[in-house]
């Protein structure tokens, strides 16, 4: 089931080590100008090999696309855009084709399916990502057009955790950081558990600036719902919160309640949701992140065939996957909202006259 | 958007204070013996008015069964329960009828949709979750046919985490506390912040024991991310964690790995799902809840027409919606691991040999 | 999988001998008047016992509006429609429990779910078609408020086809014929075959009259394609025409094609629809029903054991399930059109900021 | 919405002149040995330029599997289909890129969407057929395992209907004739048709061979409902009937129900569904195709400003679409067949035991 999103809607495919991956855009209302620039500027924000903190392989992740344009603007027809894959080193994996690596989705797919593409993981490869981050470009450009922003960052290494929010300091940052303060502390984390053989945990944190109030669906399409099972979804999130998440279940209602005046809400404890619908405020959402779980330590694990046996891992891999991972999960965010708003168009029959008006 | 679940779906309508509120379940396979004793057992246990912890509100919440059953089994035709509202006191909500109350829905829907029940919350009220709670009795008894448990109780509240997690002391606790050691603390808590005209937030421990191997879909519904949506949906929930959840993102990846062995995984930080697929150790779910925002302090807030206003909330409500809550969960899992089982049984063709061989 | 459309969307239950039947509409926009009186008006003109073109079980099919309403608007909750059955006389299907009846849904019923409710067909019955009218008349209301009509009637019955196409006359005729000069003689035709205790076919003809430009959703939910599956899943229904539908097979697109001028399109052959997208022009649907397969004379069929015998119906029933199902086609053309409504709003960017301009 | 199907779906991309067209199925069980021969043999079948009775646009149509595959089998994720174009002729259409050409959907796409792409048709030209052949070579493979086979051919030209149906012969003959004593003068009718500058419209017979019983999930998955979804869905296709269709409308009861002995039915005006559900029999389906719109002669119709003009139109034209129509309604029916497959898995608790027995 790899298509996300009712009315606004993606489906991907590829594998780490195949030919390509890419995806199938749906929904894309007509005459949105499709700035590709944009588009491949997503991709690299993401992109392996950018520096010593992402994995190593080289993938330019060149962005083409194949439909669903014309004369520079979507059609509303689907949109196919396409990543060739280019520096796959499936010999690397030679040595686990017959075994399990622990922490990874080797033994769930095989037992699942009956038969795993081992080079690079296949399917279950963070690589597929790819093609989130350039539908996630697409879903940007809508929001452009009504002035919705929506920006991410690292909160969290390791257990260290940030105090500032700066979405504007986090494109400088090699790790996306979020606190000035904390970036060079984490940059060091990060590399003391590479050196170490090892990998480290982190979170990241989605804001969603000046969203419309109306947005989600429920009972069973609330925003927070949405949200969730879309940062859930990606490759090593082990948990959401949406505002002041797991912190809110410590307080008081005297405390956590976001008190109303003419101005908007006094507070933003909610996080920018109440019922499943966005009130207006600021939408923030925290991803955590497990540590990758591709280290070169030696670890215990069986082979297909059942017996027990010890391995040392090789290749390359991102030593944090928090950091590569605010960008997806800023892409996850955008496609929700977008898929949002065309949702709650229908909300009333107002919205309806607005539409068929001659 | 009332329906969850793909392949074993249900929706759900009513409202606080309508004549009824029920649910419609699809995709029942034919031949369960539908124990309505059980069913309504389910529904008892998170029933309004059982103690002082629950809301003062009285309902029988009588389930009935309109549909999908025949002779006392289940005919694969859709199954209609419904539980008629006895005790609404709408009254009770006049002085709220053009106000918002904070840390509630009656902002958002009002600006969703132009109009609102505002009495007892309406659509939004948490007694929608009665239909949950029976959608999950019949999922219950699916998952007994092949001996899959779903578990909950309550493991935090105001901050003060449970040590233990006894899912058997958790049903002889009015407050499904899952530590005995903290039940009457806890329990004291609740009550102070009750009598304080107050509420407090908790969190609730959800577990699937004995799960298959295989079920999860991914990569856009994974068994992580659907069991995230399906708690993230739920009243009052602001954070959702599988396994070591926030802490894995503290740690070291030789932390927390999993390692295997021939008598399976020798821990289970992964919560038993990799990849997004069940890996057959216990599936370990928490759902964070922030206090019920029916506070009766006095709040700042603002009217329809835009003026502010000071007001002190009627009515009756939980203190603390996580215990209530725990039933919910505990519904929900059920319902996503039902629906992951149906959609898992064609993934390899030896399966679907084994169901259309002669 | 008992659920129909996409945005606007319903969800029917029941059997024809259960404690009810009913519907759970979905994605109704909130503020439209929900006129009981009307909604009961559409279930009136199809209910059972009116005449003796229909068959004799009587019930007054009331129905109940159970939830999504307030003040007497829809409020974008889902809306409850519930009828309970009053005059089930189950013991008339004591003599076919053990039989497959031919013509009927017995044996696939049986054979897919291994158990079947036999009482009046359970839920293969065309009982099951009230929640449709009474979910379709919900549709129209909102059609209403966009001058759009849904209108239709009998075209054709035991192969004699009707000229004239009087949508005005229908409502006047016992059988809905849409022919004044056809009207009798069809009368009498199924007259006669329902007193040589057999039953006859026939045909009906749907018209949506102002529908804007722009509805149906290429590729796989077009227009014509969903109102195809809406008319085939009714049941008896053994073919759908659009426009010229058969006899456009049969010509030349010299003779087909319909030439456009500045006031519109020179003939209508299409049906309203081009690449499964609405034109503006009158959308026309022709539906075939087969004659009811409950007849009285001696037929050949097996039971569950394997054994072949002769038998006899007994009971009551259409002699012309055209009649009655053209109630029900109108209201799925109905339902359809609705979905595609919402569902089109989001074609281009310049609908959505009509609707998200402040 | 560009996704057909629930459980075994899938989704095309691409625009007649575009880069590529190409489908993503999802939903394909693992261990498929994924024969690209006859993959491309399918597409071979349908594609242009073949002979004097297919469009002159050379097209190799060479498919290209990007994903889903390893070492020759499905691995259960989604796979990718590709052929990129290679004879657009998009010059062919600068003359047409301002008005709207009658029968065609040059219209409803400018009105829906605001923009279109007037080269050959754009996204609503038949050549995205040729993505739904190659995922219905997909679905074939996986019916080969269960030995359901699916044929078609063309039973009626212009008017002229065939009287027998030869699944054998129709392979042999340049446009898929049934009948073999029919196919010299339905040959002689398009060439006319073609040499005269117009076109004709045709009749196609899709036969399920062998498909198991319960296939189909009432009340709104019908197998019917489905299949006339598929069909009305593919280009100029203007009816459908399931069995007897439109003569079953004609006959009386007695004549029309299938009586039933242990050796099975016996008749099937049915045409193997009863109510909506498979009953073993041979399923039979026919689709009737309009005359291609895209004539030669002389045609009346406006431009994008409204002005009346006449026009003539180039390009290269099937005269007949009926004929590789055949060749997409088998696929279709195929891709439905084998969703319908899938769906039926958990249609009984006992089925369900079979596939998660230890």
């Amino acid at each position: 089931m790899n298509k996300f999103g009712r009315r606004f809607c993606f489906s991907t495919f590829g594998e780490s080590h195949g030919k390509a991956i890419g995806c199938l855009i749906d929904g894309v209302p007509a005459g949105i100008k499709l700035d590709m620039d944009f588009i491949q500027g997503e991709l690299d924000r993401r992109k392996p090999g950018l520096n010593k903190f992402a994995t190593a392989r080289k993938e330019g992740d060149k962005v083409e696309i194949l439909s669903g344009i014309f004369e520079g603007y979507s059609t509303g027809t689907p949109i196919e855009l396409i990543i060739f894959n280019k520096d796959q080193k499936s010999k690397d994996y030679n040595n686990i084709k017959e075994i399990f690596r622990p922490g990874h989705a080797d033994f769930t797919y095989y037992e699942k399916y009956g038969i795993r593409d081992y080079r690079g993981g296949g399917r279950s490869s963070a690589r597929e990502t790819a093609s989130r981050v350039a539908a996630g470009a697409v879903a940007k450009l809508i929001l452009n057009e009504l002035n919705i922003e929506v920006k991410s960052g690292v909160c969290e290494v390791g257990g260290v955790t940030g105090k500032d929010t700066d979405f504007l300091y986090a494109p400088q940052s090699p790790i996306f950081a979020l606190d000035k303060n904390k970036d060079k502390l984490w940059q060091e984390m990060i590399l003391k558990a590479k050196n170490s053989h090892d990998s480290i945990g982190g979170a990241v944190h989605v804001r969603v600036k000046n969203p419309p109030i109306g947005l989600g669906e429920p009972i069973y399409y609330k925003l927070d719902a949405i949200l969730a099972s879309a940062m859930m979804g990606i490759n090593a999130a082990k948990a959401v919160e949406i505002g002041d998440g797991i912190n809110a279940a410590k307080t008081l209602g005297s405390q956590n309640n976001d008190q109303i005046s003419t101005k908007g809400f006094l507070s933003n404890n909610s996080g920018g949701i109440l019922g499943g619908i966005s009130n207006g405020e600021n939408i923030d959402i925290k991803v955590y992140f497990k540590p990758t779980p591709s280290i070169f330590m030696e670890q215990k694990t069986v082979d297909k065939d059942g017996n027990e046996l010890s391995f040392s891992l090789k290749g390359r891999h991102d030593p944090c996957v928090a950091v590569r991972g605010s960008v997806v999960a800023e892409a996850m965010a955008a496609l929700v909202i977008v898929d949002m708003l065309l949702l709650n168009m229908s909300s009333k029959i107002e919205n309806i006259k607005k539409v068929y008006a001659n």
